[in-house]
């Protein structure tokens, strides 16, 4: 059965969507540690980070950083954490968290926001990441 | 003045090294979240992880995929976790923690280990990492 990623990157589940390309889809954490937290998964089913290959792995970094940037321009902080955790679901995605402080990365606290503000913050992320191109 | 990080490449400042190559370099945190937490750092010194440039950030995560496996077969564990959290030391750095179950990768429980155990596990890691070549 398809992961619940896969089923957010065909549609079949809505997600707050900020950025994609041809291997990586990015959408906002529905659980967020902070506001801006985002997510970038492989559009190609992988379980473990480290499984996906050398070539496509540098891809998804690469695309994460321009996601952090498009996020950073969005959401004012002083860096963007990452996190790759990957037990709850077995489809590899990278967390991507704005910080102002040693602690905004803690994933026992999750907060929630309005849809307003959820649909606000993914629109000015899309935003930024498409004037990165 | 040289980072922290810069002086432990330097060998200024002792580490328990586990792999090495011309950009890189990685080594045991020496307080570690879970036994095997190892740090993978960029030779050249950035302080933010998303400022290194495209094609040394590609290098810099499947060199810390080779530690990740490394570090898996010296430490038994289901996944390599990754963290990036960088703002305490500003050179840029991957947590690579060893994890058996959610909330293994919990940055304010730290722990310490003898210094045997540090040399043995930075060895086995070592090891690992040389037969992966």
């Amino acid at each position: 059965m398809a992961s619940i990623f896969t089923r957010i990157i065909n549609g079949d589940i809505p997600s707050y969507k900020c950025a994609e390309n041809d291997k990586f889809y990015a959408f906002l954490d529905i659980n967020p540690v902070q506001k801006g937290h985002t997510l970038v998964v492989p559009k190609k089913e992988t379980d473990y980070i480290f499984d996906i290959d050398d070539n496509d792995l540098s891809e998804m970094i690469v695309f994460a950083k321009k996601v952090a940037k498009a996020i950073q321009t969005a959401v004012p902080c002083v860096k963007i954490g990452v996190a790759v955790i990957g037990l709850e679901v077995r489809h590899a995605h990278i967390h991507l968290v704005p910080m102002q402080k040693e602690g905004d990365m803690d994933f026992s606290h999750k907060q929630t926001f309005p849809e307003e503000t959820m649909k606000d913050i993914a629109a000015k992320i899309a935003s930024a990441f498409e004037a990165l191109k």
